[in-house]
């Protein structure tokens, strides 16, 4: 029971977000905008991504366009109902779209993307998915931050 | 002088739509929603796409995102400004999200989609882009009545 508890306090949020925030620290690496994503199911990650823009010289791949791909062709099923999304940095609209029809039924994002969030174009995600925003975005915001500060100096 | 006109008669919006058309017939063939695109810098074709949700399993594999895709690469570049998209339905939220980053210059779709196309959620294209909707929308239309009438019955 003990053991239990502790699982369940060991799986949280945070504990994905920080995945997520691994991911999003290969980009820094890679000089790509700083973003991650994973994808959970049953408190499992099935997908990992992070932003590649740069890299595979494609607007399309942001780390969660690529990470909805990886997860249904690992549940070789376009429905992500079942799953839960982290990202470090609120979804933008083609993301949000993307979220949309992949009917993911819980997304977490860390920081605010003030200029090109969903948030700011009014859009929603699917009526059955929830949505926690603000989780960890200290964290996202210092990574990006330090990324478009080196990028100016 | 003749034959110049001739050629900018050829190549207009109407020639381009049927290409895409011709894509949104492969979709259709291949029991996937029939809907298709091509992407088009100085009157050549350079990405064609159609609909491959069902075949990949993937929600984001709608035409103008394979397109977006395969016409960067072609181009070596992630920005499609002096190019044009011809696409057979309204692009729904995530592919106008898509349609954004890439800054493609000029949107030509075919038939509205009032249920999920960009205009219904108040979206609009990059403020440099320009965009014509209904073109060739009745052959469009036809197609896709003709999918979901057989998917029915």
């Amino acid at each position: 029971m003990v053991l239990y508890f502790h699982l369940m306090e060991m799986f949280d949020d945070n504990y994905f977000m920080k995945q997520a925030l691994v991911e999003a620290q290969k980009a820094y690496e890679a000089e790509e905008v700083p973003v991650g994503a994973v994808v959970v199911i049953d408190n499992k990650i099935i997908a990992r991504a992070h932003n590649l823009t740069e890299c595979l010289n494609d607007v399309t791949a942001h780390a969660e366009m690529q990470a909805i791909t990886s997860a249904s062709h690992f549940l070789n099923g376009k429905y992500l109902s079942d799953c839960s999304l982290y990202v470090t940095l609120e979804p933008c609209v083609m993301c949000i779209g993307a979220i949309y029809w992949s009917q993911i039924g819980k997304i977490v994002f860390g920081a605010e993307d003030k200029k090109r969030g969903f948030q700011q174009a009014q859009l929603e995600a699917h009526p059955k998915a929830t949505v926690y925003g603000g989780i960890m975005a200290e964290d996202a915001t210092a990574l990006l931050r330090d990324f478009f500060r080196n990028k100016r100096t």
